[in-house]
């Protein structure tokens, strides 16, 4: 069985892992006041070039999420959103629960246009009832989206210049952000990302650590009292080196963006794969996801040596599937695909 | 001026102000605990027929949704709605506020179908990702709904039906319930409603009260505890008395359907003193709402002389707008309109 | 049956009725705007010689306490608050509700030292731990407190020291405002509240108006868009200018100040039927709540002539009281209560 | 320098490292939805001999209180704990960000009695004004407590009957639970916690793995939907087969239960080291956390060789310190501690 279902199947790479071991038994202080944290911290400020920026180690994404938008919202206050947003669609009402309304707006193949932003908020405040209703304070994005595209450095600038118009802060879920960064088309830097977005997190997650999301707060005035806000929402972890550690490892020497330019290769090998069998992606996603339009009986053979989601739910005919690669994809798990569809589809 | 703002512009009916001036100095104990709200509920299980209903009055619409919604979700469940329910759109994100996510479905003129509460459900189950979603765990209408339609005793039945198949309880937003009882077209009573509704509320407000919303719990199971999850929320009304007393005036002989079906013939003036000058309404409501879609040269004149509300946002050249009658319109006024009307479109 | 309860348990003084009968059937925009409540907005910044002050009508104590105190707060932080405080008591977690801890500190009286509160922020901050504990981010009063004492000028203006010098507002809760005000010993005037606390409220529920309560914020940096926080409270009313023309009543000639006055009058009287009874209050208080610690069959025989509550539990033998007087107590009533204590003691 | 500040300083135990090494690079699906988790889960079902007990791992501990008391809890009730309570005390309020209060009760070296706990509920309801109050709907203990204290089995179970008498879960709070188990008076073994509890967790992060927490629930019915509950606030770990191969490594072979004698052992060679130096704890604690009350001055030279932490503020002369084992302390540190003890003493 080959398996493309997430790129969080794995544990770590091995870099990771090893550097987990070697440290294991050191006695540090907790919540990330160790020279780990430090470290890491110091070395994404300099990968961001951006030595002033406040960074904070969290688990995982949801509580990224969860925890940085309530810390940037006021009460009255909701965030836009994709309407395909994964923190609309897939955090189990974590926002809501934080008691913020995710406003969403629909989305094109995942991205939201500068455009429908600004015309949302125009016309809120447009209508003479906005008092009674939920103001947006706030511009989530994910890059990449939940559909593996990305936004281009324009599109991007577009949507800043947006917020700074409205004076609301942008928001960049990076749980892939390094998928996106690795893509072939990507005209934009983690630097670019940093000087675009007024906070966003550097995921760690489905990247290559074993867990853990750098939030990376650029004006510090937007999101203070960060330590007791990540405690308050249960977020907080006991050994904060862990995530020092992991972060310290993966922009030492480049190793986030090395891990990412595998998942992006082994991504589009397993589209070429498709591709010889006669199947083109439904989206045009440059990312680690890719997503297929596929007949129910070719999705039932191929499940029974590889294993993959339905996007969605599973059609009368055909449905739509998503395959995932990662830092952790092997080679040969490509190529056991692609002869597996070959002798499937020859039949 | 002549006002079409809005049904919550004037006070009470005299009769309700009587009462009130005839109890004033009478000293009660609070909180509902008064003989005044004993014997309004009473007056409400009997024209409900329904002896065993729990009911509880609350200051306003708002207040009452959300107290009611937090009461009937469990921590990790949403509520359906339309897309242009109250909850959704004009409450300021109160049911967020206490956690819990609007999960929304497109309106047809206001109003949910059962197939798609239903086509909703049962995809969101189909969806193996469905445990990291909200679940759908109540469905809220408004009857008569936000855009002056009511659904039919078959509507409700369909969609009370559908509840019953997916185990979640029915409630009913009826802020303005009289007029959607008092249209020409309603085909159900207010025994009807309690015996589909799970929980749904008769107001008061928009009826001819000064303020008060009657909250009717049909199984008492669903929601317990009403007393302190009120005071929780902050809708607990001290001299609870007050809203006792409205009631009881309301439903000793009939008072709340007598002035329900005086603002549906206002509505029915209004919309012909339309249709005289060219104009029928872009919704056919039979209740006390009424949309036009209007030239603005014609709006701006007639805003001269009378009162109304945009419907969303002003366009270029056309708008459409929202004239309200009420319990407490006036023919006159409604005259008044119908000369202002022929005058401007004479020109 | 004489009734010393609570002071919301008659209706509002005959003005106040006259007022709302007499502007019962005129037509007004909703939600505070209306002129009814401009006027009264400017009558209460006359009376608190604060032209500036943000002034916010609201329904109940509970709401004006939550929104208000949630408006205050960052997410992080919580109320300090008396452990006799309404709001840790008797508001059923409503600070809780929207995610506050309410700090308790132990009461005198009902009453916090300026000494307490300094003492509790320094040492919260002195603990290494502080940012795994909930910091404390205003400080809430009330005056009159729950036991009827009073803060003199000085003891507010020491609590206001403290706060100023630890950088938290101070919230003053005045449900009961007036009968301090009015009482023998104040020293203090309503301009010198609005000049010591940040935000405020004025009660009005309790001092003679059906019901409502006057926010007002004296630093309205402090506390921004209040018309969507109470909206989101589920606190804003719909016909608002209710609150104006009660509010403009109270305001408009001294009519708050004068029932205020009377009611100190009753409470007076009241202590000393009980004093000739061989009574005297457990706690001095000047204002119009009177607390006994009597013979439980001195309370069970004056319970059946005179309706009042337990303050806390009932004891083995002896129970402690609360009788209350307010605007509506009659001297007839007062008489009625002093020949029945007379009757009962005599024998 | 030795270390004694927490038991969170280490990795975790060599054989859950190599454990975490040895499956590193295989796939397997998220969420908990993996053999490695179901392993950890049988084997704890056997551990405490309670086959259809629902089990849940978790990140950390704040994160486990909070999600399960959310699930326990309606939303008009709060939980009641011990003033000194992690909940009350150093969660950031995390337990109030969900909507409930912490019912505070004052502690005994730690812990609660059964009779306070029954006197607090009896005159709760004993109240006429109850519905006003937050209702104690859970009780939360902590086994060991914040101050290493033991309840004993008889303590355990009375508190579980005035539970049961007054009908709500007892809720134990086990982050240390195995140096309790471990402690050289416990008459209780983990299967007595399990027929004790309503719903228990297990602590991994301070007791050998790298974090981990497992929540047990005996009493299904009481936590149901514990998967959308706890991936809404922020708790699910997207590869949750970390939690589930360390929690395997922990009960496979009664690793959990020799790590915590260890610590046990080296706490009491602690005690004798400062017991040499003429200083006995301040509290009788049988677990893996000692508290001293120091001169200063011995405190800052032994700061200088030795790390711990304050309990509380830093008094004038003398102030009170905790000294914390766990399973990855060493004899030789402990050696070294008493050495420098003697050493400063001596002089």
């Amino acid at each position: 069985m080959v398996r493309f279902d997430s790129d969080y199947m794995a544990g770590a790479h091995p870099a990771i892992m090893d550097a987990l071991v070697r440290t294991n038994l050191e006695l540090t202080a907790g919540y990330g006041n160790d020279p780990y944290t430090t470290e890491a911290k110091d070395l994404i400020r300099k990968a961001i070039s951006l030595p002033e920026a406040e960074i904070f180690f969290l688990v995982g994404g949801t509580q990224t999420n969860a925890t940085a938008i309530d810390g940037l919202l006021a009460r009255h206050e909701g965030v836009l959103a994709a309407d395909s947003g994964h923190i609309a669609v897939h955090e189990a009402g974590a926002i809501e629960a934080s008691g913020h309304k995710v406003l969403t707006l629909p989305h094109h193949e995942g991205k939201l246009s500068a455009e429908d932003v600004d015309a949302f908020i125009t016309e809120f405040y447009a209508d003479e009832t906005y008092p009674h209703m939920v103001a947006p304070g706030m511009l989530y994005i994910s890059q990449p989206t939940e559909y593996g595209t990305i936004y281009s450095h324009d599109e991007l600038k577009a949507l800043r210049d947006v917020c700074r118009n409205h004076q609301i802060p942008l928001y960049i879920d990076g749980a892939r952000l390094g998928y996106a960064l690795a893509a072939d088309n990507a005209d934009f830097t983690l630097s670019d990302i940093a000087q675009l977005a007024d906070v966003f997190y550097i995921g760690g997650t489905k990247q290559g650590t074993l867990f853990g999301e750098a939030l990376v707060v650029t004006r510090r005035e937007l999101l203070r009292n960060l330590f007791p806000l990540v405690k308050q929402h249960g977020a907080l972890l006991a050994k904060g080196r862990l995530l020092g550690v992991q972060f310290s490892e993966m922009f030492r020497d480049g190793l986030y963006l090395r891990l990412s330019r595998h998942a992006i290769t082994m991504a589009k090998r397993l589209t070429e794969a498709f591709a010889e069998a006669g199947y083109t992606p439904v989206i045009a996603s440059p990312t680690n996801q890719q997503f297929f339009h596929l007949p129910n009986n070719l999705i039932d053979k191929l499940r029974e040596q590889a294993s993959f989601d339905y996007w969605g739910v599973r059609g009368e005919e055909y449905s739509t599937v998503r395959l995932v690669t990662s830092w952790a994809t092997k080679e040969e798990d490509i190529d056991k695909l692609r002869r597996v569809l070959q002798h499937i589809c020859q039949r």
